[in-house]
């Protein structure tokens, strides 16, 4: 297997290359493995010691080949719901009618945006479409240039950010290899593992401003601080009391900020609808992504007016696909099933009990190190010795898949692979909530002799 | 209005800030062009000095608000015609069905992988997924990096590759402004200003060779030629002498070649099915984009298993939306319905036709400079004076809009915005192509006083 030093891509993957593995697939899903490598290239990485072959999927739950079925507890795109019927049925009426570009003027991507503004405070006035949440950040890096003048970008040190070269760069997850020479990480605010808590956003905040302080000492203004409203990739941090300093501290030195919202936002953390409200704090750019289309591919950059101005006016920008008509029915049909169902809410509710099952589940389990969750996000921290903090990535990875056996999706994240990383689906109701319980209370029994 | 140096951007734009062209517009019209500034903000453009408001589109039209019927002689994205059944069925299916990403294994992104790769010869093997071109071209940039350890990029004078900050780099339509100090550009082989056409191939060799040369001079290591394999944005070059010798000295500098087909590939530009192959060359990496969905968004890189190796085994890469369900279903349906219905063969026989009466229609308009065509990808050079060459802009976008109010959709390129850009949906048959001659015919008649 390729070694690379990334958690998000490797943490949870398939090791196609070994032999031992290959033999454990049925006939027909190793050749399908083998016609994917022939036809898509080593790039490509597979979820799971034993991959999950889907073909259909409806609500909670996606199915197999063979027929198992699988409680989604992992997948932030099809937040709403698997073949989402208001989804699918704006996305047919819209195909059959219409689908261009936003040079020609059409009403459902104004109606849309101006919906999409009311949940964001004043003084976050545009909206910009994309593809994805990598063209999102990348556009943000290059709004947030255009209005300082600065090139120096803050992350945390397992940041990921997506996929594009500029958007890369901040990405230390990816690697350390590919950060910029204008990037400085700072250590994420591990509520866990740092102490001690009560100062951990003080404390984060300094870390921020040393960082700027160093990117200016060594020539690079000081442009954007980028930071996921959750850190998912850096273990899940519900803490509120970080975002505050970090934003003030990027402020003072000349910084916009940068709100990644790709996973925490659209009520997935609960009432405050995007993540960054949850501290009560307003950031200058915001990107959306993963779970905007429910899996039709859409995104956007939120920009104040003032911050917005300057690429606007002197940067040529079209996104041939961005804003065009069907990813945007697919959007609206999205927000319209939240906001009408008050899902958030309902993240927040449903998190808030899942929180305290699963801190109960943390009593009778001591590989339990610590449990965090923001509505219906969770980071479950694995650890190799009962009231310690030693990281123990074998034993993470052997819950995640002793899940997938018994028909629980999930995977891993943060420094050292050993947050049990779930994204409960907006549409589970008590039955889901019950029996993800169940399933990992079964894996940490199962996994407890390891 | 905002003044920038982009044809792209702004030879076909509507001036917004004019009050006297809000002033043309219906009460309504007007009113959705301010809400849309106010919610979209400043880096929006309208095409046209009277903007389409598009609600409906069929097959080789589309239709206004208030009922004009457009026949559609420029979208690229649509390009099998708008609402084509087979994407809206295929579509349909998949979205009821299951829409989720690459780490899970499905079989239809390895059908479609396998099927889209037989229309590449030998030697490029892999197929990666993305959302638009300008990921694709994102992604193609850094695979080239790995793989020659180089970054000097070399592109023509009016070259655009897309919206990501480094694929912007790459784009001097954009503005001058924009390139990196990495990038060099060649002036493009214009086949009607530039003399001797005959020896024209070997003249822009040479010109890439030196630009390679500059940029080894300077510091930056060869590593890819990226040409639009029909120029598009340099005013649509279909001369096939050109291509082999800009590779060669590409090859011979230490660089990879990436053929941007976003434009002309998918058929469009004749039986050859991609641009690059009317040339009878072999790039190491082709991009794909527009017209592969349809307008739902996905897109792709190509390369071989050499070129990518570097890349695919060191640098972790996941892309959520590319490659996933849905986005491959309506791939699929497109490319079953170019190769089933033979429409590439279609394109060549109609655009020939077209080409023959756009020559036709050359002789009794003396402001028609020159016409190039490949396929259904047409440029209309517009000139001031009979006999001369001196670009008319104002000339060029009085013909655009007096084909709008007559209800021909087309637009301009070219380094003077003076190319009548035209590209006619593959589902056009002979009432389209008479239409257009038609219209056309009238158009230049109507503007030839001016």
């Amino acid at each position: 297997m390729t070694t690379t030093t990334s958690s998000i891509i490797d943490g949870n993957a398939f090791d196609e290359a070994d032999p031992a593995s290959l033999a454990e697939l049925s006939p027909s899903d190793r050749d399908l493995v083998l016609r994917r490598r022939r036809a898509l290239g080593p790039s490509y990485r597979l979820f799971y010691e034993r991959p999950v072959h889907l073909v259909r999927g409806h609500g909670s739950y996606v199915y197999g080949a063979d027929g198992q079925e699988f409680l989604d507890a992992y997948n932030n795109v099809a937040s709403i719901g698997h073949s989402h019927p208001a989804v699918v049925e704006a996305v047919h009426r819209q195909m059959a009618q219409l689908n261009t570009h936003s040079r020609y003027l059409q009403r459902g991507v104004i109606d849309y945006s101006e919906k999409l503004l009311t949940t964001f405070p004043r003084g976050l006035d545009h909206v910009m479409f994309t593809n994805s949440g990598s063209e999102a950040n990348d556009l943000a890096l290059r709004v947030a240039e255009a209005a300082t003048g600065g090139r120096g970008v803050v992350v945390t040190s397992e940041a990921y950010h997506g996929t594009s070269a500029a958007v890369t760069a901040i990405s230390p997850s990816i690697g350390r290899f590919a950060l910029g020479p204008h990037v400085r990480t700072v250590p994420a605010p591990d509520t866990f593992r740092l102490a001690p808590p009560e100062g951990i956003g003080a404390w984060f905040g300094a870390r921020v401003a040393e960082a700027f302080t160093d990117l200016r000492r060594n020539g690079y203004a000081p442009s954007a601080l980028v930071l996921d409203s959750i850190l998912s990739s850096d273990g899940v941090v519900t803490d509120t009391s970080v975002l505050a300093p970090a934003y003030a501290a990027a402020r003072a030195a000349g910084a916009v900020v940068i709100a990644d919202e790709v996973q925490p936002g659209f009520g997935r953390t609960g009432s405050a609808f995007w993540g960054y409200a949850r501290h009560s704090v307003t950031p200058d750019i915001v990107t959306l992504g993963k779970p905007m289309g429910n899996g039709v591919p859409v995104a956007a950059m939120i920009a104040s007016a003032a911050v917005l101005e300057q690429f606007g006016t002197t940067v040529p920008y079209f996104n041939t696909f961005g804003g065009s008509t069907v990813p945007v029915a697919a959007a609206n049909a999205v927000l319209d099933t939240i906001l009408n169902n008050r899902l958030a809410d309902h993240a927040e509710r449903l998190g808030a009990q899942l929180l305290d099952d699963l801190r109960t589940l943390q009593t009778r389990h001591p590989h339990i190190g610590d449990v965090r969750g923001a509505g219906l996000f969770f980071g479950i921290e694995i650890v190799a010795e009962p009231g310690g903090s030693q990281p123990a990535p074998a034993r993470a990875r052997a819950i995640v898949n002793a899940l997938r056996e018994d028909g629980v999706l999930v995977s891993v994240a943060g420094p050292h692979s050993t947050t049990v990383k779930a994204r409960p689906l907006l549409s589970w109701g008590q039955p889901e909530a019950d029996r993800f319980i169940t399933a990992l209370d079964d894996a940490l029994a199962r996994t407890a002799a390891r």
